[in-house]
């Protein structure tokens, strides 16, 4: 298994550069004095597509050849994913298509559309996905981008940590949500590598919490009936962010979906700024560890911004 | 009557600078297409007590003597103004006395005694609420803070326009939503002094138009009946903000509480940052207005995040 270093994370960094936001670092008086840490929140609710994902697929499309673009690229994705890979391949001038089950909600569909992306609806089975994917990649040749079980994914998503660290230097710890692992391996691969003594925290729902079994077990669970409102945390580790993490990850912090919307709420009250549940899911964390990050310079990854505004959790 | 110039709001700025935040100006490239015109938006919203009244408020106070400031401070208002100067009087270690109708929510009561001051209620009239901070500045020797008829108000008010041109140049026009004209005055001043051939815009909800039927007259409409949604613009200018207005601004555009919700969700969904409706309203206006705009690069001052995210307006 090819394992990401630094050093693939820092040439990703330069080649995603032109494309991407450089996201600002927030601080909160407030949030310090009431959890008792001095809280760094890196800000990929400000990224382009409202997420980090962007930050992968860029890279990963950037580091196809010429040839290989020309294909297209496809992936499966309801969520942030399938909207980066959309924006990534309109920049770089070739075709995403996304393979999307029926009953996604439409303004997912209008959003992946709206970037010019292909759709192929298939049923709402594991099965029917792959089984669609794997007909298109095979007729096409189009390059399939896994959301997360794929090298330059992982190194993308690093990038956000390494600007965090440049920008704020030394951390006691990072915690960044936990779903199939991607944004917390490249997470883990830069923070262990640039500061020697951080830890490094996953954070994700009680009710999909497969990370958490699998570290503890040492045995990656492969399947999970998630129920949590943090959409963007419902999969489940793949072989290659299971032994990223295995390696990298102090511990993996669960917290129950009230814990989340609260979080949720209080960073859209108090820092004035728009997250999704994925991302209070780290801030959750924190608060559900307080005496753990006592006094500590804490990182936290704040992973999108894209809520419906229609149907809020409270 | 005493009008600020461009010294006293430097002034003004050196003053408050070790107590304030300086907001960060952000760009949307899709709002930009969108509405043909590049656009810069200080966020005030982010801002201490999430408005630009913390600025008004901080060099209010800091422009008192130490004898002054040892009588404490009065104001009536059951707005952002008031936890301003309940701020500002907390971190000046004095007191603040806020005069508020009976029948404000709950909700803003606990935000002004959150920050240590103390709260006299009155009848939700005009007549008690006067009566009542007369009665108590008579007792106590409390220097009265009105919330924009106060030179200094005006100046603090005007440093939000300041930072936004040091940071971003020249710009063909700045909108600031008006109220009571506080914030429109100083960022007027603060506009026309540093850059030679911006025209400054006012934006105000249609349901209390005083601002702009008094441009339109020549003749300042001193009552108001307001019905709109922008909480922090029901008031009506005073001869002071009425005299600065009457100089420096271009137009007052006003726009209806339908085109004031689009604008604060517009912003919301692509910027994901919370703005109160009152800051919608300068974007609104632009929206209104997109001829006037088209190709211009425009300031807008984002005022304020405080919005109850139980009741929002869509």
């Amino acid at each position: 298994m090819n394992i990401p270093e630094i050093s693939h994370l820092q040439q990703a960094h330069n080649r995603i550069m032109p494309l991407i936001h450089r996201t600002p670092v927030m601080t909160s008086r407030y949030l310090n004095s009431l959890l008792g840490c001095e809280l760094f929140f890196k800000c990929e609710n400000f990224q382009k597509v409202g997420a980090f994902k962007f930050r992968g697929a860029a890279n990963a499309l950037l580091s196809l050849t010429q040839e290989e673009l020309r294909n297209g690229v496809a992936t499966h994705s309801s969520g942030n994913h399938a909207q980066a890979l959309a924006l990534a391949a309109k920049l770089l001038g070739t075709k995403a298509t996304i393979i999307m089950p029926r009953n996604s909600p439409a303004v997912k569909k209008n959003a992946v559309a709206g970037y010019g992306a292909d759709i192929i609806l298939c049923e709402p089975t594991l099965e029917s996905r792959e089984q669609t994917l794997r007909q298109f990649v095979d007729k096409t040749g189009a390059a399939f981008i896994h959301p997360y079980d794929n090298f330059n994914i992982i190194c993308g998503q690093g990038t956000a940590a390494i600007e965090l660290i440049e920008e704020v230097g030394s951390l006691d710890a990072v915690v960044a949500p936990v779903g199939g692992g991607g944004l917390l391996s490249g997470t883990s691969i830069a923070t262990k590598s640039l500061l020697r003594n951080a830890k490094v925290f996953g954070a994700e729902p009680a009710g999909a919490d497969d990370a958490a079994r699998s570290l503890r077990s040492g045995v990656r669970v492969e399947s999970n009936v998630p129920n949590t409102i943090a959409d963007g945390l419902r999969t489940t580790l793949s072989p290659l962010t299971f032994s990223i993490l295995k390696q990298n990850v102090q511990d993996i912090i669960t917290i129950d979906d009230q814990a989340i919307i609260s979080a949720m709420k209080l960073i859209w009250e108090r820092m004035k700024i728009i997250v999704e549940p994925s991302s209070a899911t780290a801030l959750a964390a924190v608060a559900a560890e307080r005496e753990q990050f006592a006094g500590c310079r804490v990182g936290i990854i704040l992973s999108g911004g894209n809520v419906d505004l229609d149907n809020l959790p409270w």
